[in-house]
């Protein structure tokens, strides 16, 4: 098969006659900020080239949609650049089955894309999302004082579906002061979004997801719950667990039950 | 070097301090239209790890912008998705370079990117342009008796610097039906307008570009130049020659000097 006829495939799946131009065409509403977030899935990296392709394909748009949720958009389309070995049309084809299936159900256009060829699988999904005018939430809007919250519970398997946590995200404009998605780790998460906002954080609980452990909520990555702060009078939302609270100190420290928590979540050049 | 440190720096060479939220935030100007185009660059198919990566680097994003070119846009930003070997920082740091020195001349800002690791190097450079609302230029829109035009000489080698034609399709907007960049080679790239547009062409002549040949001319990709039809009457701009005319006929196909020209430039996937 060639490159026109699954670019073609593709095509029909996403009900899109647009893709093919060079560039998409987007039109944004008067009075939104746009919102651009893309994010990388690297076989032997990020999955396993025996992992299902639908799955894989799901979950790198969750992973960029769940960056679209942190700062409380709405998504509106995506570009997806993939790379693959030869062979793998039919591969190709559910990769983009799984991807698509979750793009319909959070109203995700697929606008366009790339695709190529490469040894290992290899993929980059740009999302969009668009929020009203100056109503981003931000990592830096943390004050002294605030309440920091977590979605869901934190620890979790590593290959199970991601739920982007649009709806929550959404529901926060207007009312937190700051917001992260938990990507890397809660403990150096946390320690971005309070170097980002001048502060520091202590925190006495985390909520453990079942069969996991202390230690995995705290350091392990890929929850992809979202992390935020309110002023501490204000009620949060059903699902959400206080975590802590914003205090003044060493900005980007954190204490947890007493004692310095040394961010040692994900990175990827160590 | 830690993640962290890397993506600092980075901040610092593109004079943003907006990187490194979960996404970057545009707010669109009134009356646009907003194009978007990704591309990837991967090691061993697209470049050699030996080439410089300051090369590589503003190699990548005139890919994309070349993209934007075509279809008449102005740059506004690009995210930029790398990945590479873990011990590669200086690397890292001389692609941004390349990368910057690019944006800075065309205006493009670094809105953002993903980091991370793999075993060879993989880039994928998004691109936001703007043009006024409706007026982007379509590959669907040349009709029958319309001039066929390229920018500058084809067949050109292919590790030369690329200047993507953002000016000459800026000046193209309201003027040329139809628009695409020379990124697969011209047999390939005008079977795919034509096909869009649903009309037939017959070209005979090609502007060779020196030391070249006319099959690389012909086939050969990696031109970024600028394939367009003008009405009949048009004048074109200085700098690109008329190569042919629109004709009846199935669409798609293209005839040259009076022979069929079967597309057969550059096919990820064959």
């Amino acid at each position: 098969m060639s490159e026109l006829t699954i670019i073609d495939r593709i095509r029909r799946m996403a009900r899109n006659p647009g893709i093919g131009d060079d560039c998409a065409i987007f039109r944004p509403h008067a009075g939104e900020d746009l919102l651009f977030t893309t994010d990388q899935m690297i076989e032997d990296v990020h999955f396993l080239g025996v992992q299902k392709p639908a799955a894989i394909g799901e979950r790198a748009l969750a992973r960029s949609l769940s960056d679209i949720a942190a700062m409380g958009g709405v998504p509106r389309f995506c570009l997806v650049a993939l790379a693959t070995p030869s062979a793998h049309e039919k591969w190709i084809e559910a990769f983009y089955r799984g991807l698509l299936r979750l793009a319909n159900r959070t109203n995700t256009t697929l606008a366009g894309g790339d695709l190529s060829h490469a040894e290992k699988i290899y993929c980059d999904v740009m999302v969009c999302g668009a929020v009203a005018r100056g109503k981003a939430i931000r990592r830096d809007g943390a004050r002294i004082g605030d309440a920091i919250y977590v979605s869901g519970r934190l620890g979790k398997s590593w290959g199970r579906k991601i739920e982007p946590r649009l709806a929550l995200g959404q529901s926060l404009v207007g009312r937190a002061t700051s917001c992260i998605d938990l990507s890397d780790g809660l403990s150096l998460d946390l320690h971005r979004l309070c170097v980002a906002s001048d502060v520091a954080a202590e925190i006495d609980r985390v909520p453990v997801s079942r069969g996991s452990t202390l230690e995995r909520a705290l350091h392990g990555g890929e929850d992809y719950e979202l992390l935020f702060t309110l002023p501490s009078k204000s009620k949060s939302a059903a699902g959400t667990t206080r975590i802590g609270t914003m205090v003044r100190g060493r900005p980007g420290s954190v204490v947890f039950q007493g004692k310095p928590l040394v961010p040692r979540g994900w990175d990827h050049f160590k």
